[in-house]
């Protein structure tokens, strides 16, 4: 599968959109460690006390930002998976993933940076639109056999 | 692969749910302008104010609903495709993917309309049957090669 | 593909993280009612009144340990499957999924016990370790076609 072209283009934004996600864990857990903003007592007991287990705005918002990924870049993950199995143009396939990473990577930005609205809100937008598009061109495929 | 009815069958309810979970994500933003609630102070200066960064007990339901999806039917994803590979039934793997479908469309609906309990509990319970099935069949099928 | 050795081996882990994934949510539900802490009105109802719709902090423990796996189980089941698909020796394709697994399962008893820091955060470095090793081995086999 990894010689189709359209398999292994939708592959590559994938991997890439799941390291994006991996950069979020990994900054939210460097935020908590420079305010002093624990989630478990016992993390807070070994960077300097109790009192540390508290909740943080920026720690929230990375948070934040990173289960709108979950909800976002986990079933893209299948439905572009399925829809490369659909025989699509390369060209409109590379246009669905493109315009899907670029929107989610935006979006990371938008959020980190607290972008004035409405750029997060539109990133995410952009984004869902090569995935429903995606999901009606599989239904339509696999309609007559569910 | 989608010429198998096994796995075309499993993509169709797949893809349903996938849209339902969108679904959600649009009735949770629908609910904070309504409510005026924003997670986020970029969005609360657009539409009013800072003070209106605030939480709202419906906006969190919504949350809820959203999270247990995210907990439930992106693990069924790969359920689902891994057990369409053990070469089941059809009718036996139908059975599963609309209770799977059926128990989801329930849990959705019990949360956000606040069914009296236990009605959302059972749906997540019956969704979660076949999914444990399938979970078992694969380790029966795969098991002596771990 | 299920008669690949890699692939196979890939299949009993993912699966058997999957039900550990279950296992948490059944372990939060059990929690919720011996601390009497339900987060909708309607199950509080259900199991003694109102007043018991509140949260406890041994509930959102057991919540962060399932998002944690979310963030890092789910995204595993991609990178797993293209993974194998890229023609790995089945030894070292064993040592990555192993050492994931088990990081996994110490990063979850971790949680649950509340093992001193930084047991958790150790068992979470671990099993980050294979997926970036995946995720770097897929982005050079299909880096190219992107």
């Amino acid at each position: 599968m990894l010689g189709n072209s359209v398999f292994s283009c939708f592959v590559f934004y994938s991997t890439l959109l799941i390291l994006k996600m991996y950069t979020l864990a990994v900054i939210t857990g460097q935020v908590r460690l420079r305010k002093k903003a624990f989630a478990n007592p016992e993390d807070a007991e070994r960077h300097g006390g109790a009192h540390f287990c508290r909740t943080d705005s920026y720690v929230q918002r990375c948070q934040r930002a990173h289960l709108n990924d979950l909800e976002n870049i986990l079933p893209f993950l299948f439905l572009g998976a399925i829809y490369s199995m659909t025989g699509p143009s390369l060209v409109i396939a590379q246009g669905h993933f493109l315009v899907f990473f670029l929107g989610r990577v935006v979006h990371s930005v938008a959020y980190l940076f607290a972008l004035k609205a409405p750029t997060r809100s539109l990133a995410y937008t952009v984004a869902q639109v090569p995935c429903v598009s995606m999901a009606i061109q599989i239904l339509l495929t696999v309609g007559f056999n569910g």
